[in-house]
């Protein structure tokens, strides 16, 4: 027998195997998870582990390391998360989630060192020796709201889609704001004097680790667009450059010191788009599938060890500070979020409504960010109490919260999300109203975001797209052929009928999508035998259609400051009409 | 820049890069690839980033850890190997593959050895004092045929089937023989005396080394396919349980000092096709394409390791000893060939031609196998010698055998693999000849191949499938429900017409099975708007009539010792449609 050998690779074989088999235990009971959320049940699993390894070796089991956490478990979720991220939601409540994640993390980072200084005042407690500084770090640290754990519980509860996104939103970019504070008061911690050049430069910092984790994550996004344009020999490959460019984006953002999660997000948002285009369908089934099965696994994991690092003899029990960090965490996130929203809804014509507000202060869940920041924290004597704090701090989020969220969002009656997807016919609208907007915008004078959109979608199809994708427009399944194959068939019979102008570009282009709505469900029938369209050719369908919906624009007699109506694209077209025919004879 | 933090994922993920885009570069030009094999090629960037390497730090760059390369660059391509094993050449041919496994690596490791031996008693070489133990441990470690070497050579030359399987899977085989003899002469190396105890305990680990392979790849194999069951509900982490099981299969072998090729290939083997039955199509496709993905990139890095490793002061060149390493091998191998095959072919009526024969012997391509065992050797004042021949040894097979066994397989005109699938018609008449001659072996009292198949099969079907699969005979696509519901309407039909009975079982099934590849294509034509069917549906078809065929052998009233025509069955079978006319109305 050799253990020793084979140690390392077994022994993190067996906790993924443990993992998964404990989430295949929970879901073979299908009332359990129905009831406790996912996350509470593994940090019980956790719990049992560490007292049985407590019980037969009677010492404390092993803690999570940080590096573990930050360097391998973290980067799958965030992934994950940013690479299926609704970006539509995201980017039309960007600025919410911006002033909850910024200015309401200071907030609560300030409100929570203040005033658990204040109560290291009282004598009766005897915690005088814990600084106004070392609060305001531990302020910092369990200030953040965690992703890892909003995602568990808010998967589940399925509230509407602009609830889901402020506060999952928040979670992830917060961690700009949390890292700057977090470093800033560990080296106030350790300085002697601190002068205000310090304080302001800390203030400086904010927008180079924000915005530098998003440059970061957006170089490495397109790069890996770019290279995914050269993978048409070797599809077997395609979906690695998507792991490692976007974990080579988080590790170098790390290595600059700037926000990883941040570029993460970036890189996938940045990639997605393009990288979907250049790789085979299969590759990309392989690219989803791997990635929801890496956080997942990464998810499961964080949870175990959560609940095993819970055992053991590295707390020093001072109730009085610990429950006060609660009732602080409480009270300050409610507040930050009432008075943010406050000034959120003058601005805006869809408020947030006040079960909303609910919602979002009670999904302030912290969770193993916290508790690898507060592990990761230098020896002093008063570290201990630290770690108890932000341990109860996260059970009692986790367990209470995430299992009372669920009721009370039933009781509250809060919007949920709707079940089936948008029609085809909604889409169009939506679309329509997106480009009636970004015209009204445009005349008036205003820029708001659906200018910027536009804009941005110009720059996308004129410069970004011809330089990242690897044909451009390039068809990925049979619907797509079909559509395109029905479109060149319109467009050659408009040609022939002399009926080409500046006019009918529109019903041409609607036309045919609706055709090939129609001819979409006599494959699908075939196919598979059944009424309903399944939700790949559905996926599929509606970005044929948003895509196509934005060429009309394009090519229609549309108006736009820059050109006059009936410029050198009707002629264009005909050319391209002339090759097809060409083509077709 | 905080370097140390990240530093080691960070370089990994850049060296998996790197092997990725060195790949992208050579596909890039059409032209290379048919020429030059990318192994020599990924060789050839290894060497030149060596000498970068070498050239800047001026010291030898590091070598390939051993460690890293048996437990995390060798497991996935072996798993690659096993899983997609074509099991019937495989099983077709084992007699002969194990002949040349392991008796044919015996007659290399004692005639290289003995023969080197031989060279160091030459007085002009300066080698008397390498000692014949030395030498045959020697021999031992670059006799072994390399799995990976082989399967990237032997992947772009395309031969014909049989000829693959016997270098393949004597590559993959000889694992087994190659640990017992490297660690028998090993610690034979460190005993100061030898009794005759210690040689017959070697024999005797032969069989335990190889079946205890076997027997902890098959546990775990069937354990991955039990707990495949379990996954309806978490589709997400089904890919995950075929890693997880195959590595961990191929630890525990290492563990417990068995073969871990020969653990991790049983494995894959044993579980593909229950696996395959219990998982989701899209699990299936994260499955397949990672794990081709994953082999491709561990090949990579291995092959560019190799060239890395190359360069440095690691050598001595003594290059008599060196030039007759090579010479011996190519001798040995040639002779072992010639001899085992004599008597493979007077037992077989489709014999080996000498054409085969050559190719065979040329096909012995030395690997990352040999090199690192060459690393692993404990030190002595000869390990630099030892290590400068294996390294000659490689890149000859590599580069002079690779480059030209091309030119030769077209020169000789071998028979190469036929590039069409086999047509439905041929799929039948390969099933109905395999009963046939099961018939005819079990008549006849002659227990062979064909007997043992029909017996497995039998086995399976009767136990292992109602252990092992979720849903006994589960349907998987959309072309498995389009054949079940025209058996089901033709079953019922019949049943209303009165013409069930004892002989229409065979028309029924065949005559579906026809309508089903009718149906397909029209199908297919309404999919694809092409003419010819794609190959996942193929496969499945195919996959339909090997299941369907063998149960018509076990409904229909074929020759049995066991029953009478007419038993239990029709009774069985007008029960089942009887409920299947209930269900229809």
């Amino acid at each position: 027998l050799d253990y020793q050998h084979v140690q390392v690779p077994f022994e993190i074989t067996l906790w993924i195997m443990l993992a998964s088999l404990a989430k295949i235990g929970f879901h073979l009971y299908n009332k359990l998870p129905s009831v406790v959320p996912e996350s509470c049940l593994l940090i019980f699993v956790g719990l049992i582990m560490g007292g049985i390894i407590y019980g037969l070796n009677d010492r404390s089991p092993p803690v999570m390391d940080s590096d573990i956490f930050f360097l391998y478990l973290l980067p799958p979720i965030v992934l994950d998360a940013g690479y299926f991220m609704p970006s539509r939601p995201f980017f039309e409540n960007i600025g919410t989630i911006l002033l909850y994640a910024v200015v309401g993390t200071i907030w609560n980072v300030f409100g929570i060192g203040f005033s658990l200084y204040g109560i290291c005042q009282v004598k009766a407690f005897q915690l005088q020796d814990v600084s106004l500084l070392h609060n305001l770090l531990f302020g910092s640290l369990i200030a953040a709201v965690d992703p890892v754990a909003v995602l568990a519980v808010f998967e589940e509860i399925h509230v509407n889609e602009k609830l889901h996104i402020l506060v999952f939103g928040e979670s992830l970019l917060n961690d700009a704001v949390t890292v700057v504070l977090y470093k800033l008061f560990r080296s106030f911690c350790e300085m002697s004097t601190i002068k205000s050049v310090d304080v302001f430069a800390g203030v400086g910092k904010f927008f180079v680790v924000g915005l530098g984790g998003v440059l970061v994550g957006l170089s490495f996004g397109f790069t890996a667009a770019f290279t995914t344009r050269f993978t048409k020999d070797i599809r077997v490959i395609e979906p690695l450059f998507v792991f490692l460019y976007s974990y080579l984006s988080y590790l170098t953002a790390e290595m600059f010191h700037l926000s990883g999660i941040v570029a993460i997000i970036s890189c996938a948002m940045g990639m997605k788009r393009y990288v979907e285009a250049n790789i085979s369908l299969k590759s990309h089934t392989t690219v989803k599938y791997f990635m929801k099965m890496w956080s997942s696994v990464s998810d499961t994991l964080i949870f175990i060890f959560l609940g095993v690092s819970t055992i053991g003899e590295n707390h020093e029990w001072n109730w009085p500070y610990i429950c006060f960090t609660v009732i602080f965490c409480l009270i300050w996130r409610a507040l930050g979020v009432l008075v943010l929203t406050f000034f959120v809804n003058r601005f805006h014509v869809n408020t947030i409504t006040s079960k909303d507000q609910f919602i979002i202060a009670y999904g302030g869940l912290r969770g193993a960010i916290c508790f690898s920041l507060v592990f990761l924290l230098p020896d002093f004597h008063r570290k201990k109490l630290f770690i108890a704090a932000t341990t109860v701090v996260i059970l009692f989020t986790v367990f209470v919260q995430g299992m009372t969220i669920r009721p009370l969002v039933d009781l509250l009656a809060v919007k949920r999300k709707r079940e089936s997807a948008p029609t085809v016919g909604e889409q169009i609208h939506i679309r329509f109203l997106d480009h009636l907007l970004a015209g009204i915008e445009d005349i008036s004078g205003h820029w708001g975001q659906y200018y910027w959109k536009d804009k941005l979608e110009y720059f996308n199809s004129k410069y970004l797209q011809k330089i990242l994708l690897r044909e451009y427009d390039q068809p990925k399944s049979s619907i797509v052929l079909l559509y395109e194959k029905l479109e060149r068939k319109h467009a050659i019979e408009l040609a022939q009928a002399g009926q080409l102008g500046h006019g009918p570009a529109h019903p041409s282009f609607l036309g045919s999508a609706f055709l090939c709505s129609t001819g979409d469900r006599t494959v699908i029938t075939d196919q598979k035998l059944e009424d309903t369209p399944n939700p790949d050719v559905l996926d599929n369908m509606q970005e044929i259609l948003a895509r196509n919906l934005y060429r009309i624009r394009r090519t229609g007699p549309a108006y736009n400051r820059h050109t006059l109506p009936g410029d050198s694209e009707p002629t264009e077209r005909a050319k391209e009409i002339l090759i097809l025919r060409h083509k077709s004879l």
